[in-house]
Order: structure tokens, then C-alpha cells, then sequence
């Protein structure tokens, strides 16, 4: 017998290999309908497959990110069998589930043949076709010479090439149906799940994103256990098209992307610049009046910095490659961590200058595979709304409530909701090497935070395995006005660096310690934040953030003086205003700055002129009536500086 | 007979071979004595080399940047010949005239023996003593084959190496006296005019600063044509040390610089971060008012970017090395302007647009031999006070102007009273190498530059051989409190970039034209500025930009509570602030806060407390009475607000 432990601490005894579907109906028939993957040790597992040691099991389902990203994994399986059955002899390359969006992808060598959006139909009618044959996955080992003399056999440079990565042994390979892929799995156990599909686009990828090497095809999808949640995922699809963040940001000059500088590295435009500078006016009030202090540090450091900190080896993937100087190696920072703890270092520290809050403003660089980049939302380049608390174990739970409070501070201003924190555990059975070794920090720190999210009655869900390497994560879920989820920020507590670094404070009795230290950066990036701003607000900002604040309207060439009287008054108020000086309709002036979302109108002719006054159009409300120059000012002025929501 | 065209435009005819030192003592005794070099077609010969052609002539002497350095290169050699005849043996790496200070240094390898700072007197007394002898610098020319065989049969591993980087052809070789070293010289004409000779300092060096070499020894030194001039430098030096940027940036907490991090990469500590804030906040300010609008772009772009811009291969030896990624080169860009340009041309621009600015605080990293580093002053990352004016021809004038305006105003805001701008201009024998291949264009632009100048009545000189690949370059000199002489800021003109990079607005007649660009940066960088600024207010700020304004003194801890109070009061009023809450005498306080430099110090005790009033002391000038806090906070924020000297 074996002893499976659940998620909640419950222990029961089953028989040595046993599966994880088996287990599922053991405890009801209904959980057994609705898992889809197993995960014991921490590791993803095909249901099917056998456990023969004690183990920790968490049933996976549609509500579970791993659950999801198992269904389209094998959705990706499920369009490869449709593209052979369609067109023999095109050649597979890999077909992962999405990180950042629901769905998958298949980067396909089409030889001859050429797809494009009119096929899609076809495919997705094949796609359900098959699914409907209810094939199961079937999971099989080969010796890797074996496989290789497989693929050599039938000419597939691309599979040749997966297994020249793989370490000799046993490789795994998967059938459905008269499809067979190299595929290290996990799958759900059949076909007959994928109740709804969808096909959404086919683009171009180089293999192995190296853009000398040939064009492979990619076919994007998602797909669903029932066509309700598909019908709902294009409902939400087509709202959020409406406000989809890469049309705004192109329609109001907020941002742009350009070829010659590279997938991933937006380029902020006047309007955008804008917006970030207001974004960080809000952050350095709230983080000087919370005490914190502000710092500017390099985008780069040596090799060297990053094996001290540990990113190097245990988050190298997501770094830039390094630059050769000196005969050093110099990289792009990926966080800006390390710099500021030899800020910390820099100085002789006692318990008098704790807790120590550097705040910045600092530019990250991280290497995200380019089928993942998504417009604003998942980028190379991150500009992060950053701090590093240094502090004592007894004022740990203090400023982290601090923090959370500092959060909760933001979502009133920007109207958000609804939100999660969402905490990140390590999985002890990874201790070494995807997490620092630990154990016993690893405990206590959990703990603590655990205990700070209770007592402060947050709402908070409980994740294992997606930790920081040096520390317990909490990610912060929020939703948009229409119902979409974003992971804004994160909140970590490292108890890892300060002493990697050997960041050392005296006490009160000259002893030494080192200090606790809390990651922390409420308004994530300006990259992810503003995207999320321009779906949430529909582009339609507060008057505080809109990049134009006041149109004024003059109804013909005449009112041009006046107009520009009320332009200067506007701008010694320090409002961002502009005429529209164009020989056009008023009708025709209103419309096209409704257009660029400017939140108020102001339109002048004649009795405006003589009166002094303005006759106030609102973004969306329409005629609000009119008032003296100098009482519109004061109001608008008001309603800047308290940053109201509308 | 040959032609020789004269810095003022006189042509004069010549013998054929006649030298620079012939044609010198043609124009006077005086000036014979004076020179030390000559320029010929833009390059610096030996004052002896023959002229054969037609040539333009600059006798440099003293007064001249590239007379001082053929000055200093020759000082090296005598360097190097008493090493030489002291240590018997030794070998020699290369001996520069450093470029962003005076003097120069030779890079030894001392072989078994070691130099400390106690061998440098013994070093002068022997290099005085051969400068005495006023033996001539000789140049030989030699075939390359011939140079390998006898540095091999020597066995000098670094001159062989510097050989194996040249291409095939006659060597040059230069002896002065008992020593004899390749060099591509050029020298001054003898020993004899080094009167006056300083070793400052011994440093350990890598070979070709690569840490997996081994380490040399690096000698600096400086030196004069007389002991007059070795004296207003000590003078000067000691003021300056006193003032030293480096030095009181660690005193003030201003900067700190880390080897894991990199050399030449400093990191802004919480004090420097509040200058850097208030500086920003002048220059943008200033901007907004000026019509400039902001943007935000990434630190890296592709390869390609910079062939377009002309980066690759113009500017690529000031450039970090490439990181490789997806099968692309990325760089991380040395200047803003390529990103800026992408900007302009996301938009389709028409001549209503113009002028259109683009102001950045944009980071830039510039690859600088790490000899040359130096504090604030020389770094390899640069936050730079940065913007691209685009416009037509005709509004070029008035931009230009309003730009030196700027400058002008900014100098006046710091108390900078002794400036002179300093106009390079291209070289026509180079265009095509150094300079974009343009003739007409450098002729129009140049002279368009000049006009301004002088319309403005701005004090300039002309340098020839120093401008921008892409255009002039006006560099602007500015001198410290104590006469010390930086280079500011640039300011260039573009006519190249724009078609470079396809940039077009539409005129009102629906034709197209390519703007012309202005780069411009006023404060520079805040590294070299904020390094100018501490040592021309030896780290007393004025009010505005000190990192702590007041300091607040309890007489004892019984007025604590009462100083709390006050503190309270100047941060609502946004006056940086701090109590010293020490339990020390008050004379102790006073004398520590001075030290800081803390411009305003408020002493509080019984008669303060119970009239609610502070007994106000300012920095250097001791007691200035007493005053209401109210009284005390409006005229403080009057002083902020309006950014007085003092």
C-alpha cells in the first residue's frame, strides 16, 4: 500500500500503482468526470499513469491553471492529427499551451502546402470530428536510439533536432487516433473532453524564433470542455476587442512598436508618457509619505552579481544573454534586487535606520519567448513601480501589512473591485534547485505571511510550487470591469539574498543580523498597469491620468482669440489643454474629440465670449451646461487632485 | 613649391619638404620656441616630418587640446625611459595621453620588481634629469617583418601583440635619448621643453583591461613647459581636492560604486536620487513651457536600427558589445536619438506638426576604456538631459536660438558666469570615413550654426575635426567656482539622420520634405553635472536641491517633542526635514550638521518652544536670529520656489 496525502492534509492508502483517475473515482464519480490531470509530487501527471510511492496528489481540474493548460496541450495534439490527416506529410515542431492567454499553438512545416485563415473552418471541423472518436492518449517509452532511428527513418529534422536536447534514457511519446507525437506529456486521458473548439489566427514563427532560419506556420486555438464557456469566452472576446489595448494604444498615441528595435520593446509615446508620469507622481507621494527612499541604479551589473544573488543559475532563462567586455560578462538586469541591496551594503546599517524602503522607478529586462509577447501585457522590457524593505523579523509583519494596505490604497483609486492575492508556495521536493535550501526559513517565512493575509481579512488562494526562488510570492489578481483577469503585481519575502549578499545591521548590543527583506511593487509595470488601464477605462481615462485633459471648441475662426485666452488660463492652471483650431463644424470638432476620449469639451462662441464663460461638454455625458472660466478651473482642478474616478 | 593654408584662411608658398618647425620659425623666433606640434590636413605630425603637398596648417603649441597631448604623449616616453634605466628589464604595454584630464600614463609590466608609491620621486629626479638632456624624439620607419623579428629575438610579447594589430607595411618607431618604443607618435621635437614633471599616482592595470590577464603596473603623471604652470596645477588640484566629487559623494551619500556591478557604472544613493528628482524637475519644467513633449523608449534595439542611424560603423568602438538573441543582435543604445526617430516617423507628420520636440531623460551606455573612468566625470552609463528637436529650414534659426537660451538660463540658475561654446566642425578630407559623405550639407549646416552664434553675440571658438558623425557639434565648456574647465553639454546639428531613417512631414502643398534635427541636452548628464556641481558648491547645494534642507536641533530631549512638531509642519509644507534626535550636546549637533552641509539648522529649546519659534543658523554664515516657524516655512519655500544661489 501507498500513502496519498491531499491538498488539505488528509492521508488514505491505496494500492501501489494506482491512478490518479482511479483515486478521483474513489472519491466520487463526479470529481472522476471532471479531473483532467494529476499532480503528485508537485509535477504534472498524466491520470492514467501509476503511482508507486507515497506522494502528495492534487486532482487537477478545468479550474486549475495546470488543468487548463493540460486540456489545451492536448488540444494542440488534437489540431496537429487534424493537419495530417488534412494535409500528409507536413512536418511538427512543438505545440505548447499559452502562458499569458487561454489556448495553444502547433509551429508546423507546411512543405508545399500553404494555410491560411479560410482553412481554419475546415480544420476545426476535423478537429471536432476527431475529438468526438474519444481516442485516448496513449503514453509509451522508446530508448532514445530508438527514437532517433524513428525519426531518421522518416526524415523529421525538427523531432531529430527536440531529441539531440535530450539527455540518453527512456523518451516518451503519445498517440491519439492515427496521430503520434515526442511529447514528454502530461495529456488528459481521451479526446472526448474537447467539447468546443476554436481556431484564432495563423501567423509566421522562424524556427526556433531565429530569424534565419526558415518560416514555420503557427496555428493559434483554444478550446473548451463545453460550448457554454466557449460562447462566453467570445462574448468576453468581443468586449474586450472593443477596448483590446493594442487598438487604444495605437488609436490614442499611447504607445508603438517598431521592427528595427526589436518584438517586445514598446516605445512610449507623448500621450503614454503622460500617463506614466502621472502614474508615477501617485507612487512617489504615497511611497515618500510612506516613508520610503528613493534611488537610481544601472540596467546592468556583472556576472558576477547575479551568482551572489542566485538569478544566476536559477532564473538565467528569463535573463537577456550576456555582453562581453572586459573579459567580464555583463547582463541586462532582470529585477533590481540585487543593485539595491548593494545599495543597503554600501553603508554601515544599525537597527536605528530600519526598516530601509529604496524605492525605484527601474527598468527590468527579462527574455520572454516571442510567441508569448502580447502587446503591452507580456513584454521584454518592464519599467516597475519597485521597492526592497529592509527589516527586522519583529517589524516584518507591520510593513507588510503596510504594503498590503498601500495595494488596497491603489484599487480604491482605479476602481478595481475585485481582487486576490494570490499565494505562491515552494515545493519541498524541488528544494535545491528550483528553490534555495532551505527548509526551515522556507517554513517560517510562509507562515508569516500566511498569518498577516488572515488577520487582515484578504482574500487569498493558496498555490504550491510557484514560489520565488528565494522566497514565498504573493501575486495579486485583479479583475477588469468586464470580467477579465490580470496578474498586476507581486509581493515577495526573501529571506534568501539579504544573506547571500551579506547584508548585515548592528543591534542594540553590537551583534549582527541580517535583515528580512520584502519585494514589493503594487503597481506592477507600466507596461502591464497601462494596458490594463486602457481595457478597464475603455480608454476613456480619469480626468487626472487622460493625456488631454480640456478640448476647447471654438464654433468658428472668430472665437479663435477667446478660445486661446481660455487655453492659457487652462495651462496656468497647470491643465493639459488644447484648441482645435481647425476650420471645421462644431459638429464635426465634437465628434472627433469624442473620438480621442478627451474627457471635457469645451465649446466658446459668442455668449461664451461676451459672459466669460465656457459651455462644458463631458466625455460621454454630453451637455453639462455652462459655467465662468475661472469656477470650471477650480472644479477640474479639484477633481485632478483628488484623482476621482470619474 | 608647395601651398600652405593657414587657420585664418592666408596661403603661403613653401619649399617642398619643408616641416611644420621650419615654416613656424618662418613666422617668428617666438612662435618657433612656443610650438610643439603641427597639424597638417587635419592630422598631428612631428613638428621635423616633411611636408611634400599642398597642405592646411595649425601650429599647436601649449594653448591647443592636441598640443598638450603630444606634450603629455612624449612625457610617457621620458616615463618610460627612466623605468627603463632604473629597472633593466622591464617590459611596456602602451603610454597614452589621457583624455578627460591632464597628464598621461605608460602601463608596465615590472617583471619581478615592484613600484610603490615611494619610487616615483626617485622616477621624476631621473626623468628631469633626461629631460635635461634634451636628446630629440627620432622616428624610423621600418618594414613590419623586420619589427616582428626584433621584438620576437627580445622577446616582448606586448609589442608584438600591439604588431599583430597593425596592418602590413613600414612601422614607425620613435628613440629618444636610450630608449626606443613603437609608436605611431606623433612627439615634440625633443626632451628639453618638459621643465616641470609630476607622478601622481600607481595603479594596477589588466592587460588590455581583460581581468583574465595578468595585472600591470599603470604609472600617471603630468607635466609642464615650466614649473610656473606645475604650481597653478598643484594650486588648483588642491582646491579641487577639497571640492572632490568623489570624496564628498561619499561623504554626502550622494553615490556609491560597486564591483559586482561594473567600474564606470555608478549607483545613485537616496541623497544623489533627490538631486537627480530636483534636477528633472527644473529641466522639465523648463521643457514643458518650451513646447517639448516627453517620451519613453526602450535601452536596447536592434542591429539594424544602428545601421540605419550610421552607429555601425561610425560610432561602434563607443558602443557595448551585442547581445545575441534570437538569432538577432541586440545593442544597448549609446544615444537616444535613433529611438526618437522611430517616434517621429509612427505618425504620419505635416509641416503643423513642426517643430515637433522629443525630450527623454533617456539612459545611454557608451563603452570608455576603463583607463579612462573617473568618478562622476567619466562613466560607461549615462543619464542624459536629452531631446530631438525636428523642423523645417526655416524654423531652424529660432529653435537654435531658443536652445542657447536655455543653456543661458540654466547657467544662470547654478551661477555658472564663465562659459564658451565650442563649435566643431567636420574635416573634409574624412567625409565618407569619420563623416557622413555630404559636402553640400556640411557647408549649409555649419554656416547656418555659425550665423546663430554670432547673431546671439554667444562667445565661441571653432574646432575643426571634432563634429558628429551626422553633423556640427557645438560642445559647451563651462569653468567651476575655481576655474576648473568641464565640457557640459552638446548640442548638434543633423541633416543626415532624418533621410537616414526615411523621415518626411507633408508640406501644405502635399510635397514632401525630410526634417532637420537638433540633438540637444542642456544639463547633460546628471552624472557629470552633479559631479561639476559638487565641486563648484564644494557640496553646499543651495536650498532647492540640497538633500536635506533643515535640520532640526532639540537643545535636549525634553524639546523633542517640540522639534517633532516642526518637522511635522516643513513636511507638510514639502521642505525635506530631520530632526537630530540624538542625545548629544547641541555644540555636537551644530558641528555634525555642517558637516552634511545642511543649509538651514533650526535649534529648538525653552524660549523656542514657548514662543513657538526657531533660532535659524544657515550654513557658513552661523546665528541668524530667531523667527516664528510660520515665518520661517514662507520664506524657505520662497527661496526653493524661485531656486536662489543662496
Amino acid at each position: 500500500m501507498i500513502k496519498i496525502t491531499f491538498p488539505d492534509g488528509n492521508v488514505r492508502e491505496y494500492k501501489e500503482g494506482t491512478t490518479g483517475l482511479e483515486i478521483a473515482k474513489s472519491i466520487s464519480e463526479g470529481l472522476a468526470r471532471k479531473v483532467l490531470a494529476a499532480k503528485v509530487n508537485g509535477e504534472v501527471w498524466d491520470l492514467t499513469r501509476p503511482i508507486y510511492t507515497d506522494a502528495t496528489l492534487n486532482l487537477l481540474t478545468w479550474d486549475d491553471k495546470d488543468g487548463k493548460k493540460t486540456f489545451w496541450h492536448s488540444s494542440a495534439h488534437l489540431l496537429a492529427e487534424a493537419v495530417e490527416s488534412l494535409y500528409p506529410g507536413v512536418k511538427f515542431w512543438v505545440g505548447p499551451a499559452l502562458d499569458s492567454q487561454a489556448g495553444f499553438y502547433y509551429d508546423i512545416d507546411m512543405g508545399d502546402n500553404k494555410l491560411t485563415e479560410e482553412d481554419l473552418a475546415r480544420l476545426e471541423k476535423k478537429m471536432n470530428e476527431l475529438a468526438k472518436q474519444n481516442n485516448s492518449y496513449v503514453r509509451k517509452e522508446m530508448p532514445k536510439a530508438e527514437a532517433v532511428q524513428y525519426f531518421t527513418e522518416k526524415g523529421d529534422e525538427y523531432k531529430l533536432d527536440l531529441l539531440s536536447n535530450l539527455a540518453d534514457g527512456s523518451i516518451t511519446f503519445y498517440t491519439q487516433g492515427g496521430f503520434t507525437d515526442l511529447c514528454r506529456g502530461p495529456h488528459i486521458p481521451s479526446t472526448g473532453p474537447i467539447k468546443a473548439i476554436k481556431l484564432t489566427n495563423i501567423a509566421g514563427a522562424y524556427w526556433k524564433n531565429d530569424a534565419n532560419n526558415r518560416q514555420l506556420t503557427r496555428v493559434y486555438g483554444v478550446t473548451f470542455p463545453s460550448q457554454k464557456e466557449l460562447d462566453e469566452y467570445n462574448t468576453l472576446l468581443e468586449e474586450a476587442k472593443k477596448r483590446d489595448h493594442r487598438k487604444l494604444g495605437k488609436e490614442l498615441g499611447i504607445f508603438t512598436m517598431d521592427d528595427d528595435v526589436g518584438p517586445g520593446l514598446p516605445l512610449w509615446m507623448p500621450n503614454g508618457t503622460i500617463i506614466i508620469e502621472e502614474l508615477e507622481k501617485l507612487a512617489k507621494e504615497t511611497e515618500q509619505r510612506a516613508g520610503y527612499k528613493r534611488v537610481v541604479t544601472p540596467h546592468i551589473a556583472k556576472e558576477s552579481m547575479y551568482i551572489t544573488s542566485g538569478h544566476l543559475p536559477y532564473y538565467q532563462d528569463s535573463m537577456f544573454p550576456p555582453m562581453e567586455m572586459d573579459g567580464q560578462k555583463y547582463f541586462l538586469k532582470s529585477m533590481n534586487c540585487p543593485h539595491h541591496h548593494k545599495i543597503f551594503g554600501a553603508e554601515p546599517r544599525s537597527y536605528k535606520d530600519l526598516p530601509l524602503r529604496l524605492a525605484e522607478y527601474g527598468t527590468c529586462y527579462r527574455y520572454e519567448q516571442s510567441g508569448e509577447l502580447f502587446g503591452l501585457m507580456r513584454v521584454r522590457c518592464l519599467h516597475m513601480n519597485d521597492a526592497h524593505i529592509y527589516c527586522t523579523k519583529e517589524q516584518f509583519a507591520q510593513e507588510f501589512r503596510a504594503v498590503n494596505d498601500m495595494y488596497q490604497k491603489y484599487f480604491k483609486i482605479f476602481g478595481i473591485d475585485r481582487f486576490v492575492m494570490r499565494l505562491s508556495l515552494h515545493d519541498p521536493a524541488k528544494l535545491g534547485q528550483k528553490y534555495i535550501n532551505e527548509p526551515e526559513l522556507w517554513k517560517e517565512t510562509e507562515d508569516m505571511v500566511r498569518q498577516v493575509l488572515i488577520e487582515s481579512n484578504i482574500p487569498y488562494v493558496e498555490v504550491p510550487d510557484e514560489a520565488a526562488f528565494y522566497g514565498p510570492k504573493i501575486d495579486v489578481q485583479i479583475w477588469s470591469v468586464i470580467g477579465r483577469e490580470f496578474t498586476l503585481a507581486t509581493n515577495q519575502v526573501d529571506f534568501a539574498q539579504g544573506r547571500r549578499f551579506k547584508l548585515e545591521y548592528t543591534n542594540k548590543d553590537n551583534s549582527s543580523d541580517t535583515p528580512l527583506i520584502i519585494h514589493r511593487a503594487p503597481l506592477g509595470t507600466h507596461e502591464r498597469f497601462i494596458g490594463f488601464l486602457l481595457e478597464h477605462y475603455a480608454g476613456k481615462f480619469p480626468l487626472w491620468l487622460a493625456p488631454v485633459q480640456v478640448k476647447i471648441l471654438p464654433i468658428s475662426d472668430k472665437f479663435l482669440p477667446y478660445a486661446n485666452s481660455v487655453l492659457e488660463s487652462l495651462k496656468n492652471a497647470d491643465i493639459r489643454a488644447e484648441v482645435d483650431d481647425r476650420n471645421e463644424k462644431i459638429g464635426k470638432k465634437i465628434r472627433d474629440t469624442e473620438l480621442m476620449k478627451v474627457p471635457y469639451m469645451l465649446v466658446v462662441g459668442e455668449k461664451e465670449m461676451n459672459e466669460n464663460q465656457v459651455a462644458i461638454r463631458r466625455q460621454g455625458k454630453g451637455d453639462l451646461g455652462s459655467k465662468g472660466v475661472e469656477e470650471f478651473i477650480n472644479e477640474a482642478k479639484a477633481e485632478i487632485r483628488e484623482r476621482r474616478g470619474e
